[in-house]
Formats: structure tokens, C-alpha cells, sequence
């Protein structure tokens, strides 16, 4: 057991949530996280409402524990999404990529916790004054979508913290217990955590792309497309489409063709590791085996204590 | 005292290095820095050969405690450099910007302690395989020249001591008690501070630079002009004129040319702010006054142990 402003929030044994990643977090692994002590997010980014709703029910049956949905704002059939959520007893929503202020009143106003995603103190701020519960703070290292500041883990936290009263999660390069203490010493109040578990047993990723998460060191992931949105993919032959394609001076059209549709599940849910959009985070670099959720948790927690008690 | 194999290796009394910074860092930062317990270091790379022998004879008489010199090995005049540390005799030598084979094995023949600057894990191989005695490992968040891969701090420190069984010194992102606990949390033996220290009084810095590392809050720094050398830079007007040139896919004639000769000693030494290059770490948005050197070292060590007490 271990006490802080977030633990309190998600009623957790542990301040770790199990990022709501596209393509990787169905019920399966959010309900192994949850089980385990963590928060567990269904990622519904890459769901359609029905499918959505079936991810919602079977995590409920699997577990009793609190767990949560991350729901990216642009998708395009928001208010089905936001309506299934309210409607399956949803208790906690992770928003991301949107203004806060559409969709915290209306969710909070059903009982439903809010905890909103940046990568900014300036959009923390927002977040805040639009009434969210907490803040993630996502730093440049993260897998996929990411901030156009640039603005590191280890720089983002102390600034959010400086300026924000309620409850900061940080996000982005966290993968060990070392990783996740360091970022409480930095002013945190809780960790979320993506590619670490994104290679899990329970993950719906394809085997290809957690072998992937397995093999990547540092350097071999890069933030690109940065005229569409921001996304730090793995250095694959559709990321060197890309870079070429940048040595032509391309329009935003131009770049909206070669990425084209259904990227992103054609790498990390379909395993097609050349022509696919593969999202890992820097972190990846200290990844080494595929563990089930409980495993990755336990021996994060494991090593957290054991060097908060060797300072 | 704080005893760690970092500050065995240069009989400091604070794991801390003061990073030796273009324009910012001479006798007066140095020595007030190791006078406080930490390790000064004198920026050679902004010092004709006799004004560097001028600093390190004034550094000398200015403190009885240990210092060193930072030493980029790209430039022109290296090898009278090199003569003037080891005819001063100077006792420790980072050295950056070049192969670490090239000067090592000579320096440490003099009995001088080596430490070379990597951001990459396999930099940091290259650089134990030829004989240093430490690395600084620095992160993407660092202000000034930077690395290739755009690995952070957060993420960097972790994977090189995976790797690596020398001392690894962690930089970029490091400003503050809290910070420094965090890096060494992460793995790091010690910790090089920049940013901080060049808004100190005894800085070389002219004090419209000092303001702006002051005055600088997140998102206000950028990586760029990559395919010369990535440097981290205020988006100043300057700054503006490069990523207008960008809109033009120019050639990188066209980026040296617009670059032109003293641009960084323009910004930092002359205090031209508009059209200098104004070299600061992200970490500057927690950066609120201009302090002695000693008091910097001593806020940042009394917060790195109340953070501690507090775990």
C-alpha cells in the first residue's frame, strides 16, 4: 500500500495507471493492471462505440477493482463514446488530444472522475480551470502522440507542479521502479506507464510489435510528422518514407497521403513492421522481456522500494 | 558531505559539476563553484589559447580546491589547448564535440582526469573503451549543442548504466535539490548543472542573458539547425529567421551562411537578444533569480536532502 493524492482518486493500491494506449489496451490487460493494484485504462482510441461497450463489460466481469477509459476527443463519434461510458457505469475518464472544457463539466457532473492529458503548463492550467480531477503531464520521450513544446519528463513535472494545485500523474519515459520514484522526487503525485506495459502478455498488441518494444534501443525511435500531429514512432521503412518524403519539401497533403489510413493498426495490432506505424516510447531502450501485467507491476513496485530504501 | 565514486574521482565534496559553457563560464564561475564544494569547470571552447591560460592562472590563485577545464575538440587551436592545460597543470579535462580516442590516452599519460560528454549509449561505450574515467551523459533538455538522437535524461541515464561500469555524470534537465536527487535516483553517480549556474553573479553572461534564462518559461526553447550541429535555442528573432529559412528547404550553405560567425557570443557575452544565439536548457521555466554561485550549490544540496529525509 502506498498513499498519495492519486491513490486516493482511483481508490489504487498503487499510484501507476497503465496508459490507454491505441491498439494495445483492451480489458484484458486494463483488468490485469487493476487486479494487480494499478489503475488499468481501456485505450478507446482505436474502438468503435459498440466495441468499446463489449471492452467495458468484460472488464467489469474481470474485475472489481477501479479501472478507466482513455478516450482522444477527436475521435469522431464522441458523444456515442461519451454517452456508453456514462451508460456502463464508467467511473473513470482519461481525456486526451481536445479542449478539456468540452467534455469535464458533462462528465463530472455524472460522478465520473476526469484526469485530462498534456504536455505543457500552459494547457495543465486550462485543464485545471476546466474543473478536471488530475493532470497527466507527457514528456517529448513518450511513445506516440506527443506535445509541440517538446518538453521533456524530467523538465515538465517540476514546471506543472510550480504552477498547478491538483494532482499531477507524469507520464513519458517511465518503465522501472527507479524510473517511477524518480519522478515522484521531481513532484509527482502518481506515474503512468505505456510501452513497459505495451509488452505484456495481456496487451492485444501484435507479437511482432511487442517483440519490437523488446528490441529497440536508445535512438531507434524518432518524433516526426510534426505538421499533422506530433507522433515518436520506431525508425521502420514507413518512417524512412517519411524523412524522404521530407527532403522534398512536402505540403501537409502530401504527408496526410503517405500516411494514409489504418497505419497504426497495421503495425502495432496486424504486426506488419515495415509498413506500419510502430508507437514506442524512448523507454523501450530498457525493455528487455515480455511479462504478464502483474509481473511488470509487482517488480516496479519492487524496485521502487528497494531504492527509496538504499538513499 | 556526500560521498559517491563521483566525488571520489575529483575530491569534491558535492557530486555537482558546473558545466563548462561557451561565453558563461570563466575563472569567476569556476572558482566559486569548487570554492563552494562543488567542481567549477572553465569553458574553453569560447577562449582563444591565451585567454584560457589567463583563466586557468586565475582559477588557480582564486581556489585551492579542484577545477577543471570543458574542452570542445573541434576547435582550431586543440593542440596548444591541450599544451596549456598539461603546462598549467590542470587536473581534470572534459572533453566534448569529437572522438574521445583522440586526446585521452595522452591527457591521462599526464596523470589528468578525464571525462568525456556523450548522449548516446553507444557513445558512451566508445568513450569508456578509450580509457576516460567518467561520462556526462546529457539529455535532449540540455540547452546549447546537443545530441543526434534526441534521447532524454530521463531516459538516457538508465539505459548507459545498463551498459557501462564507469561513473556516469547525468545533464540537461538538472536545476534544482530535486532534480539532482532524481538523476541520481535514475542511476547517475553525479550531476551536471548549466543552465543554473549561467544565471549566477559570478556568470560571465551578459546580464540580458542572465534575465533570460530568467525570464524563459516551457515551450520557449527549441532544438534546431540539425543538419549543421542540433543546438538548443530561444525562440528569439534570430531564432525566427531560421525556421523562416526552414519554409525554403534550404541547402546547409544556406543555414551557415544565415548562421554566420559569433551569432552565440553575440547573445550570451554581448547581450544582444534579438539577434544572438541564446543557448538555454529547458529546465530555465524553473529558473526565477540571479544568485551567488555558492548560494545556487548550497539551495540545491539542502533540498536534495530535505526531498530525501521526506521519502
Amino acid at each position: 500500500m502506498m498513499k498519495t493524492t492519486i491513490t486516493t482518486l482511483f481508490n489504487t493500491q498503487y499510484p501507476v495507471v497503465q496508459g490507454g494506449m491505441i491498439w494495445v489496451s483492451g480489458w484484458r490487460l486494463a483488468s490485469a493492471v487493476s487486479n494487480a493494484g494499478g489503475l488499468g485504462l481501456i485505450g478507446a482510441g482505436s474502438m468503435y462505440p459498440e466495441v468499446l461497450r463489449e471492452h467495458i463489460q468484460k472488464c467489469k466481469k474481470a474485475t472489481d477493482k477501479p479501472f478507466g477509459v482513455n478516450v482522444p476527443m477527436l475521435y469522431p463519434d464522441i458523444e456515442q463514446i461519451m454517452d456508453i461510458i456514462v451508460e456502463e457505469g464508467v467511473k473513470i475518464v482519461f481525456t486526451s488530444a481536445g479542449n478539456p472544457k468540452t467534455w469535464t463539466q458533462f462528465l463530472k457532473a455524472k460522478g465520473i472522475t476526469v484526469v485530462h492529458v498534456v504536455s505543457s503548463v500552459k494547457f495543465a492550467l486550462k485543464a485545471e480551470a476546466a474543473g478536471v480531477d488530475a493532470v497527466v503531464c507527457e514528456g517529448f520521450e513518450a511513445g506516440g502522440h506527443n506535445g509541440r513544446e517538446e518538453t521533456t519528463t524530467f523538465t515538465l513535472i517540476p514546471m506543472v507542479k510550480e504552477k498547478v494545485r491538483i494532482p499531477v500523474i507524469a507520464a513519458g519515459g517511465i518503465g522501472s521502479g527507479r524510473g517511477m520514484l524518480a519522478a515522484m522526487v521531481l513532484g509527482a503525485d502518481g506515474v503512468q506507464i505505456g510501452s513497459r506495459f505495451a509488452a505484456t502478455e495481456e496487451s492485444s498488441a501484435h507479437a511482432n510489435f511487442k517483440q519490437t518494444i523488446v528490441d529497440v534501443k536508445d535512438g531507434d525511435t524518432h518524433l516526426t510528422l510534426k505538421e499533422l500531429a506530433p507522433v515518436r514512432l520506431v525508425k521502420n521503412k514507413f518512417y524512412q518514407q517519411v524523412e524522404e518524403l521530407y527532403q522534398n519539401n512536402p505540403t501537409i497533403e502530401d504527408l496526410k497521403e503517405l500516411l494514409g489510413r489504418a497505419r497504426a493498426k497495421r503495425g502495432m495490432f496486424e504486426g506488419d513492421l515495415a509498413d506500419g506505424e510502430l508507437e514506442i516510447g524512448q523507454i523501450a531502450g530498457i525493455i528487455h522481456e515480455i511479462k504478464p501485467a502483474k509481473t511488470v507491476l509487482k517488480d516496479i513496485i519492487t524496485e521502487y522500494n528497494a531504492v527509496k530504501e538504499s538513499l
